[in-house]
This record gives C-alpha cells, structure tokens and sequence, in this order.
C-alpha cells in the first residue's frame, strides 16, 4: 500500500515536471509570436493554455483523490498540499504565455514591440526560460541550492522591467500611449511569470530544509 | 472527536470572513489614499499588509493541521482544500491593495490619478467593495446564488477598465506616457482584485453545487 502512495507521488511529481516543459514552451512561443508578429505561433498558444488547464485540473483532483484514500500526515502530506500550490503557480504561468499571446494577436500584422525594447522582451523571454529550466530541474531533484539561485534570475528580471520604464518615460519615446500600454502589460506578464516560478522554488526550499528562503517584499 | 472537529471547520470559516473583511477595507483604504494623495493612509494600508499575510499563513498551518490529525474524506476535505485556495486568494487581494497603497506613496504630494480617471478609479473602487461584500457573506452563508451576481459586479469592473484604456488613447490625452504607465498599472491591479473575488465565489459555487460556475475566458 505505502508503495503505491510512492508511485502515485512520483507521478504527481512528473506531472508538474510535464506541466513546467508546457509553460517553458508556451513563454518561449508567446516571445517568439510577440517580436515576430506571427500569428500562427499567437494562436497555437492560445489554443493550448486549454491543454495546460486540464493537465492541472486532472492533476489536482488526483491529488486531493489521493490525501483522500492516503490520509497522510507529516512530510507527504505537505508534499500534496504544496503539489497543489505549485500546480496553481504553473497555471497560471501558462495563462500569462496566453496574454502574451493575446497581445501578439491584437497587434497582428504589426509587432507589440518596438524596436527600441525588442532585444529587452527578448532577454525577458531568455530570463523566464532560464529560470523555469531551474524550476524543472528542482522538481525533479528538490535541489534547494538550485532553489536559491531563482532569486538572482529574478533580480535580473526586475532590472530588465525597470530598463522598460525607463525607456518608455524618455522625453524621446516617439511611439505614443497606446504602444506604452502594450509595453507596461507586457513587462507586467513577464515579471509576475518569473514571480511564480520563484514562489516554485521558494515551496520547494520549504519542502526540503523546513525553512524559508529569503523573501523579497 | 466530530464535534471538534466541526468547530475547527467553522473557526477556519470565521477566519476567511476575518480576512475578507480586512482586505475590503486594505482596497477601500488604499482607494482612499490614491484619490486624496493621503500618504499616511498609503502607509497604514502598507503596513498592515504584514497582518493579512500573518493571519494567512496561521490559518494555512491551522487547515494543514486539521487535514494531518483528522484525516477528513469527501466534503470535509474537499472544505479544507478550498479554504486553502481561497485563503491565497484573500492573501493576493490584499497585495493588490498594498500595490495600490504604493502607487499612492511613490507620486505623493501629487496624485496619481489625473481629474479626467478619478471617477472611474473611485468607481472602481467601490465595485471591489461591493464584491467583497458578497464574497463576505457568500463565506458566512455559502450562498450559490449570491456567487453568480459576483459575475455580473465582474463585468462592471470590466467595463471601467476598458473606459480607463480608452481615455488614455484618446488624441488629447493631456498627461503624458508616465500617468498613463501608472493608470495601467492601477487599472490591471483593482481588475485582479475583483478576478480573485470572483473565483473565491466560483469556489463556494463548486463546494455547494458540485458544478462549475460559467467560466469566463
């Protein structure tokens, strides 16, 4: 009986692994369509956030399926508990890939982006693939070291995001409002997708030491 | 032993009450700030954001304790989940407010918010008021019905936003790339304010009903 509850939370476990690869994909996509003005790309990711939202729905029932016939206590029952936080983070990771895509497809033909800021969202898009690569790999091997890494690439996300305020309030930007609002969502999506891949880590570091990592206010 | 335990559910509930309160009045503070340039009403909202936060995660441990020593099944369980779920979302409602109170804090001794939007942010403030209200009672008396007239508060709060972005594009728009940056920002924060309201409400729907209230996309 103890192992199967194993497996089950390995598979769990997996899941989250899968759901981490998706919404990698879909950030990286959503990017891609956002500097290329690619339509085809937009609306592939948009398609799939459905894909993203069953996977966590499913998982989360099996979860909850699970603490219902399991009855755990103790580690494995934070274990579920925090599965279910983090599959929450990486949903909405996903829906926030979709915004991003959505933003591409309003301003189809044209791009988002002007080409003042295009190299920041593209190392914005580098950031939150590098940092969900580290969310991956600490799911699998609940390395906390690795957990405390996040925070830097973080920093390096509010730097970027401060350089696109910054650009947008030059007395020179030549683009107008409404390009201004594009780029404040814009920033906006990109900075609170890197915030739920550190709160992944932060669960994780939890999970493992029993402490908290350093919180940022 | 029941008994007991049915008392830990209720005083789980009156907590999540607690915290719709305080989050109410953190977003009516915090509306305060922004429209009159109150800085000390600003900090107040600031500060107290700890006390949210604090009450979150003690109710969290609390609902995670009760889950380990009394091993719940079906609706119980199913209780304790959402109670965690909508814990979060109370916790990010009160951010929402907290960021708000920021904005109010970094433009004082000015306002943020130009003359031509300060009805419409006023508005919208209230709208959030009256969700929260019923999103107060749908926990007090899980009302299913009261849950659905929260959509409809949701498509008011949508409207005013779109009304911000339409002033903001306007050709005579007179203030500028950076009030309208802010006017973004403050828009997108009272928006999620009342989407996280409105999924507290979905969430009762579904613990009564067994049935998912119309999602929108």
């Amino acid at each position: 009986m103890r192992d199967q509850f194993h497996d089950d939370l390995e598979e769990i476990g997996q899941t989250l692994v899968q759901l981490a690869k998706l919404v990698k994909l879909a950030m990286s996509q959503a990017s891609t369509a956002l500097l290329t003005a690619d339509l085809a790309v937009a609306e592939k990711v948009i398609k799939e956030d459905d894909v993203i939202d069953n996977i966590q729905h499913e998982l989360d029932a099996k979860t909850i399926g699970l603490m219902a016939r399991q009855q755990p206590v103790a580690s494995d029952l934070r274990t579920l508990v925090t599965s279910l936080r983090m599959s929450a983070d990486l949903e909405r990771m996903g829906d926030l890939a979709n915004h991003i895509a959505k933003q591409a497809r309003m301003r189809y033909p044209n791009s988002a982006v002007p080409p003042e800021l295009s190299l920041t969202i593209q190392e914005m898009g580098n950031v939150c693939g590098q940092i969900v690569d580290k969310v991956t790999l600490i799911l699998q091997n609940r390395d906390a070291q690795k957990a405390l890494e996040i925070e830097k690439d973080d920093d390096a996300m509010d730097i970027l995001h401060r350089k696109i305020i910054s650009t947008l309030l030059d007395p020179k930007w030549p683009h107008g409002v409404e390009t201004a609002i594009d780029m404040t969502l814009l920033g906006r999506y990109y900075e609170r997708y890197a915030d739920h891949a550190v709160s992944i880590a932060r669960r994780v570091y939890f999970l493992v030491t029993g402490e908290f990592a350093t919180q940022k206010s």
